[in-house]
């Protein structure tokens, strides 16, 4: 599309990839849920021991969508990849950024040679459903997360 | 309990760790669906670039359980734990063998200083959901699970 780059995520997007990141758990109405910082962010993308990478989608120069992934392991197909987050800002929606930003996921996972993409997606998020069926995509409902937080 | 010793796993334990992953796959009645192999988990698990780690539970000698779990990446909480696949052997249950191992995951996710602990658990399996309330998880059923898969 006209104006729309994806490219792979670099340290310099990091306050951009916060912003999308907050933006996000505003929509979702959890503006506290945010603990990461830019530090945080960082080092866990760039440091010594990496834990996700990210695409960003730049439009007209400005970045306004991230998708962010990291290898968790399934003990049946191993090593997968899981799409932690795709966020495009409000202000530009309607352009195709998401696909974009989902097929570029989609080819990463493909050129790693991982056997598996996951993702999640909240069950009353219809167009995102939709969105997801395109791609001849599996939603599955039979399984519950788990989860304990901890201080 | 008596006899039984709970230890991080090592490159030993890898058959026995195949043989459980196996014996879960049969008794979720998809024997074919495991595709992982002894020299796949050692790479993964002992290589150069480590994608999960694991427990085990002996019980009088015998590897009897597992409990493997990965570090996957949350865009609001940071890195967490996500306890991939926990394993009791049909011969060894009834002996607590599963709180052991369960416990051991959860004192892993606090040494560690992840701030949240996660996994995924049948809807239709009682005795695992009480088994995990039992410990105050947070057990949510309103996100669906989307999956594409490659050759």
């Amino acid at each position: 599309m006209e104006g729309i780059i994806i490219r792979p995520g670099e340290k310099q997007d990091i306050p951009d990839l916060l912003r999308l990141i907050q933006e996000l758990a505003e929509y979702e109405k959890e503006p506290d849920a945010v603990i990461v910082t830019e530090a945080i962010l960082t080092e866990d993308a760039f440091g010594t021991n990496p834990a996700f990478e990210f695409f960003v989608a730049e439009l007209d120069g400005r970045v306004q969508g991230i998708a962010l992934y990291c290898y968790p392991y399934s003990t049946w197909k191993g090593r997968y990849l899981y799409l932690e987050d795709l966020v495009v800002s409000q202000a530009a929606r309607g352009k195709g950024i998401g696909s974009m930003l989902f097929e570029a996921v989609v080819e990463k996972a493909k050129t790693t040679g991982v056997k598996r993409m996951g993702w999640q997606v909240l069950d009353w998020n219809e167009p995102a459903i939709k969105f997801y069926e395109k791609y001849g995509a599996d939603l599955s409902s039979e399984w519950l997360n788990g989860r304990l937080y901890f201080e």
